[in-house]
């Protein structure tokens, strides 16, 4: 890609702007109930698109097509409802002393052009039209895709389907472009460009990190919402452990394998302590991991990535392999693993704590709860942590639940991180390197907050006031006025 | 300060931060409430120590004490209150097909270890017990206050009202630490300590900017709210100087001169378009800056500046002076100044952009309405924006008061910018470079959002569950259960 076509791709996007940007939540809401309707039209052929592309089997790309214009219609009743702009009145009181008081009226506003990039663990959910794209839309601002390469054709489609949706709905040609370049070049010079207001990445550490750094070493910095890497430490209580190990192992096997791995919510961390319950349940664990066949993962350089990767793993001080899937791996395949270290080594070893991204994880026992406590501080932030145990004695952990809950974004009970619900309560983010700034989600509505700025109008005449500021509420939203909340 | 030391402090704050973080909306509001009070308490001699390190007038001192603990009781009420966590509940459907859906609930929390920055404009409302440490302290964070050296015992002797409240109300001593150091490594090294999880800052541009390098460039890159410049353009509309030129005059006149020009928000910059009125505009502008005296600025470094910046400002191509102060500026005085210069010029100086801070403003003159977009165009990310205009041609200007609004966190109408009114609808803050991340304020109670976090929860039993997200709302607060909002 050229740097000319970067420039002309970001002037399009702002003009864009400065006509999207003033359309109405029932507006927005009709484009994005099109672009899924649209996707919806694409039918079949979509699916078997990226079946080719991704090695995702049928059941799994027909969930996520369901989670991306589920996605898309949230955002479509989030801003027909319209509640979402954080609108805020203060009324004028022009007799107060020893100064009299201005009408101050605030919502939010979006940010400008976004530059999204294409995930390649998910072609439809954080792709095309997936959670950085119709969050941005939904927000108000125009967005600029770069398609990952591991799946172009699927993107092209899905694009062709935002592209319709333009058009019947009347929407400017350059709402959202789509871009079609492989190289980190292209992607560097999207993020650098003076016109670009925002990221939306999802993808490796490395990755994003580098467009945080780009975008922090710009004249005038961006922010930057990279969700990166993470390994979801899942710390198992003994109760539990005495009480289901049979239960949880079968859980974890099929958790860990979901998808060859390859989920950013995969737990590629388990822990616990050497009671006399945790032989038992590695055998059964390493029973049914054997069990689980290799399967072909979502591009070669993923694959080649995850053999390198769990060689180096298997390989750092202490580690040793508790089983592996009994069926040989074939060529871009991976192969599900499970091995084990003891605390001791864990807590001195920062490489443990690198994701392996596929179907691995590693157990790492502790000697003593103090073990545990401090193999808590040797992880990094993280999207999730997950705690398996009994009633009574996850209320002798509650302290130790309040910690674990201090460095990541969701905390599960008795559950498995894979699979993110798509609502309001669900945070998917994080401390870094989860993410690059903890404050915000990709998942759920208030992922659009990431794309929205605040701005007062102070003593305006009342026809120049959006209507989600004027006096009489014509949109019917929440509103705090003068401190009570109202409709 | 040692680097052991700032280690020291940093630690502590975390400790304190561990206890801290789970003190409940009632007693962060009671400790809220007791440093306002302990600052009341401090009466006359805390007013007087001010005058003397500031050279700010009594009355102004007075009125930002008032404004300083007002913030406090702000922050108090809306702890008190609680409904700022932005509660959200999912309840589970565990009959749901093909999946269950999971119960989730989620809330802000607080980040951590806070580093504020006290500024040297507002030795109380952004300074020691300012608006970022009680936005800070209202969320849940602990505070490492490194005070302005520009007022050392203004700033000790609020500290000791902190501390005061502090033992009063039982918190953790830690829970806000004051370090005073002048020099520029002791605030490089804690932004840069792996404990600090977030930094407040009001001050110039360059010291903004280089906290937000340190703190992009560690190892956990950690969000950054840098106040810096703006120069608060004012665009003053034909038919309004037509109208009341006098007026327009006279209002700016005072806003321009108003505590030395010493306020982020002053209008550093006027435009306007070649009228027969601007002529009478310009005089009268000109007769009224000639009568006000110049006055001694906060400290002699920032007069020193000023007489630089007005200087090389003065010596730009095509600025001429129209006005300054009739009386000579005596050492350590800002003379009041304004000059002016054509849009042709303006349009391809970026220099003309810079701030001068203190009683500065240009004039730009456009001779068409086309140069004046133009000249909106060559303004970067602002603070503030005012337009000045009769009824109808705000109605005639709405684009471009839209486009205004583009690059600015509050527009005025009518107005000036100077005097931030501290309530939920005020938004303080703007693009870079006014601030480091457009989408937050440092004034008003959406401050706190600053420093949290969302956290979700998911299948918690309900005992371990923060009263926030309990099922019977024991708090009462505002939260979206299953997409309604309810209380």
């Amino acid at each position: 890609m050229q740097n000319s076509s970067v420039d002309t791709v970001l002037r399009q996007s702002r003009e864009a702007f400065l006509s999207y940007r003033n359309r109405t939540g029932a507006q927005k809401a009709k484009f994005l109930e099109a672009i899924a309707a649209e996707i919806e039209g694409l039918g079949d052929p979509l699916i078997r698109t990226a079946m080719t592309e991704t090695n995702l089997p049928e059941a799994r790309l027909v969930g996520e097509r369901g989670r991306t214009t589920n996605q898309l219609r949230q955002f479509a009743a989030m801003v027909a409802e319209g509640s979402w702009v954080e609108a805020r009145i203060d009324t004028a009181i022009p007799d107060r002393t020893p100064l009299p008081k201005p009408d101050l009226r605030k919502m939010m506003v979006p940010l400008g052009p976004i530059v999204v990039f294409g995930a390649s663990n998910f072609p439809f959910a954080y792709s095309t039209a997936g959670v950085d794209t119709a969050s941005a839309l939904a927000a108000g601002c125009t967005v600029v895709l770069k398609a990952h390469p591991a799946h172009p054709k699927t993107s092209e489609l899905v694009a062709g389907a935002i592209a319709k949706a333009i058009s019947k709905c009347g929407e400017h040609p350059f709402v959202f472009q789509h871009v079609q370049d492989s190289s980190f070049e292209a992607g560097k010079q999207l993020v650098q460009h003076p016109l670009t207001k925002g990221v939306g990445f999802t993808g490796s550490f490395s990755g994003g990190k580098a467009l945080y750094d780009y975008a922090a070493a710009r004249k005038e910095p961006i922010p930057v919402f990279a969700e990166m890497g993470s390994i979801n430490p899942v710390f198992i209580l003994p109760g539990a452990l005495k009480a289901r190990s049979e239960k949880v192992a079968e859980l974890y096997a099929a958790s860990i394998t979901q998808g060859v791995g390859q989920f950013c919510t995969n737990p590629g961390l388990l822990l616990s302590m050497e009671t006399p319950e945790l032989k038992s349940f590695t055998q059964q664990l390493a029973g049914k991991i054997r069990e689980v066949a290799p399967a072909t993962m979502l591009h070669p350089g993923i694959a080649e990535n995850f053999v390198k990767n769990r060689g180096k793993a298997l390989k750092e001080k202490g580690v040793t392999l508790i089983a592996e899937s009994a069926t040989p791996a074939q060529t871009n395949q991976g192969i599900p693993t499970v091995a084990s270290v003891q605390a001791e080594n864990f807590l001195v070893n920062p490489a443990l704590v690198e994701e392996v991204f596929g179907p691995y994880s590693l157990l790492v026992v502790a000697r003593t709860r103090e073990e545990l406590f401090k193999a808590l501080d040797a992880i990094p932030g993280q999207l999730t942590a997950t705690i398996i145990g009994e009633e009574d004695e996850l209320k002798e952990y509650a302290d130790f639940i309040r910690l674990v809950s201090d460095r990541v974004g969701r905390v599960i009970i008795n559950g498995v991180p894979t699979g993110v619900e798509v609502c309001p309560s669900m945070h998917h983010g994080g401390p870094f390197p989860a993410t690059t700034d903890s404050r915000f989600t990709s998942v759920g509505i208030d992922a659009a907050k990431r794309w929205v700025r605040p701005v007062s109008y102070q003593n305006f005449p009342h026809d120049l006031l959006p209507p989600e500021l004027q006096n009489q509420n014509p949109l019917g939203i929440w509103r705090l006025v003068n401190n009570s909340w109202t409709k």
